[in-house]
């Protein structure tokens, strides 16, 4: 037996940008950063249910890249660096978006994005737009008691040149043998000209990236190895396989520097898109770094005399667009009984919440009683447990669907006698008296 | 039977900064930030260890304080905020140390932190300094293409105003009953004149933040629910009891604010400094909150008219603090049979390595074989497992025991038949042998 309504499950639409927004606002996912100041265009805030979903994409990533494998190492740099990381890395010279202003409104933008670049979509002006000027992205401060040229640090565009910077410590503490890995998560920023499609492009980011540092002559193997790898990435997460299409970076498109890229791109509610990049980025850091710090990176293969600078393949993730991705493919909306229902189908291991336990009636205090006992049991054993007792049955299912929540655990007075209780499958609607134990 | 030095431990010794310091660098904890190109002071990178001890840390608290707590909601505001936060909170006017500039070599001073406040530390000169100005310690920037008054932001100087304007958004997603709380972890930033002591006292860190909401009737049972909740998590990370000292800070040393404030110091190699702090805020924030966006910060008690802005219990957590305390009150020299050993008598929970294997003898097929067999089976199970073949078994036991690793494992000819090991406790040196199927 089973509470709420008889099941019957209709058309199932897909998402559009703005429910996606709309749904992770209202329910604690993500929500506008600064808001109650009006926001900060660009940054958004995690609420309760986004940082857990968040942390348990994060610690996937980790889990199987990290913990799991012999061959990684984790490392955590300082988001501020010296500055000549930067000037190594061409980010100070190179790392620009083409900038035009309005002469009219002053209005600014990035000339590559203008649906029209002879009309300002600020005031309508036309030709009001000077030349292009290169507007570079990286936020810039200063770092200790005196502002001048010899102060300037940067908030990191990204998170590679702090793996990079720590390539020697790494292999003068712990003597791996090639290939071997550093990984990293960490915040990056960007100075967006026009931040927009939610998270998707935002000046405030994490990353999660690897450098996978190789003999050169082993980068296509090496390759193909890490192309898998994604793939399993992208399996964990509950991606549909259909929804990943790989790109293959024409030459023209590539960094200069890069011999081989691959763009894994989603479908997106935006658009097809891209989730991750995986690059062949030979020794162009490593080399600058060399050139500039005049320390050796060669790395010698022991018990050799074989010395050269390594070269890597770069795995880099965005945490905001897996888990935009993983939001994008797990929102589905379908029909039970008539009534129209939104529901988050998310793997069960990603599930912010993964059971919803509630009295049939709250105001029974031997059942919130026996309820409650459920609740303490499953929390400690999972952790990621909610107890849920706000409106009726059917309410709160609706909610915990809403906000992909795989099982619901209903008790009632049967379950005072027998010890079994309801268990209502978010995916299916259908319900199941299971014994307690069994959960 | 066992391998290695018959065991006889003598002196104990303890740690001062300098060997911390060089412990942490050389087995892979922490490394000057930036070291590649001269440093940037004030910021630090964790190595492999590092950041595995980190983790295990800031997971530990995340544990403890959000998943196994009932009235705990996790969030994670973006580092980048609107400069009206700032402009309430009071940090834009008020966020500043006493700065002093020599006439004579234009060094630049934290006045209050000067020995003799006459004497230039740099250039020697006496009564060369000027009057003291208000330095401000954030970190600002420009956030968008146009640099001025209005795109200026900062890096946040604390997680907690993260919290607090996201206090309206928890509160009308969740509706929590009173008393709630709502917990971040995340980077902070201070432009320090100074920064000193190691991770002490640096430029970029990570805290730990709770900001618990109670009924302004309810403050003194809530702080002392929280000094009991603060020493709980201090005997989690095996601060023994007798190096941590409550400080009831005085009217006129705490914020104007705060009613109460107790910080609990800890016995750091530094001296006697603070560890982590505990504040009753009363409704300073949200009060500043209201005032400044003049959106309503009040809360409404189900069922009932009452409306109030809530007060604050604050224990706010340094994680670098945390961690230093950790190796400080883990770093142990002795003796064993007549030759000096140091180690770190890490809790085995935080230990970033819990196990390592490895085989008795590193050119014997037979036993590499079996001993990466126990390797990849323990490593399934713990995660963090280490394979380490590199020298005698004497040098390895040195070695795990400088990074804390609870226990080592040798397969030998023996294990082979019976399938047993030799396992080596850290603290102890005493070895046992036991199933592989026990460990």
């Amino acid at each position: 037996m089973g509470y709420g309504i008889i099941i019957q499950i209709g058309i199932i639409m897909s998402v559009n940008l703005e429910k996606l927004t709309s749904l992770a606002k209202r329910r604690g996912f993500i929500y506008p950063g600064s808001d109650v100041y009006g926001g900060l265009s660009g940054t958004w805030d995690y609420g309760p249910l986004g940082i857990g979903l968040k942390r348990n994409i994060m610690n996937l990533w980790w889990k199987m890249f990290v913990d799991e494998r012999d061959d990684i190492y984790g490392v955590d740099a300082a988001i501020l660096m010296n500055q000549k990381v930067w000037q190594a890395s061409g980010h100070v010279d190179t790392f620009t978006d083409p900038l035009v202003e309005c002469a009219n409104c002053k209005g600014r933008f990035r000339e590559d994005k203008l649906d029209n670049p002879n009309k300002c979509p600020n005031c309508g002006k036309e030709n009001s737009f000077g030349e292009a000027r290169a507007f570079n992205m990286m936020f810039k401060t200063n770092v200790g008691p005196i502002s001048d040229e010899n102060s300037i640090s940067y908030l990191r565009p990204e998170t590679a040149q702090g793996i990079f910077t720590n390539f020697k410590n790494v292999v003068d503490t712990f003597y791996p043998d090639l290939p071997f890995g550093i990984a990293q998560q960490g915040k990056a920023f960007r100075n967006e000209i026009s931040p927009r499609d939610f998270v998707f492009r935002s000046r405030e980011f994490e990353q999660m990236e690897i450098e996978y540092f190789i003999h050169p002559d082993n980068w296509k193997d090496s390759f193909e190895h890490w192309i898998g790898e994604c793939k399993r990435f992208f399996d964990e997460l509950g991606l549909p396989s259909e929804m990943i299409h790989e790109l293959e970076v024409m030459e023209d498109d590539r960094a200069h520097y890069s011999k081989r890229t691959i763009d894994f791109e989603f479908d997106f509610p935006i658009g097809r898109e891209e989730l991750m990049g995986l690059a062949y980025r030979t020794d162009f850091d490593l080399g600058n770094i060399q050139r500039v710090s005049k320390k050796s990176m060669e790395y010698r293969v022991k018990g050799t005399n074989e010395t050269f600078i390594p070269h890597v393949i770069e795995p880099s993730f965005g945490v905001e667009r897996a888990l935009m991705a993983v939001l994008s493919a797990a929102y589905t909306e379908d029909e039970v009984n008539g009534e129209q229902r939104v529901y988050l189908k998310l793997p069960a291991h990603l599930a912010p919440i993964k059971y919803a336990v509630s009295p049939l009636l709250k105001n029974k205090p031997e059942l919130v009683e026996k309820a409650r006992e459920v609740y303490q049991l499953l929390k400690q054993k999972y952790g990621n447990v909610m107890w849920d007792d706000n409106g009726n049955i059917g309410k709160r299912y609706r909610r915990q669907d809403e906000i992909g929540t795989p099982y619901c655990i209903v008790v009632d007075f049967e379950t005072l006698d027998d010890d079994m209780v309801t268990v209502r499958d978010r995916n299916t609607t259908e319900q199941q008296r299971l014994p307690i134990v069994n959960i």
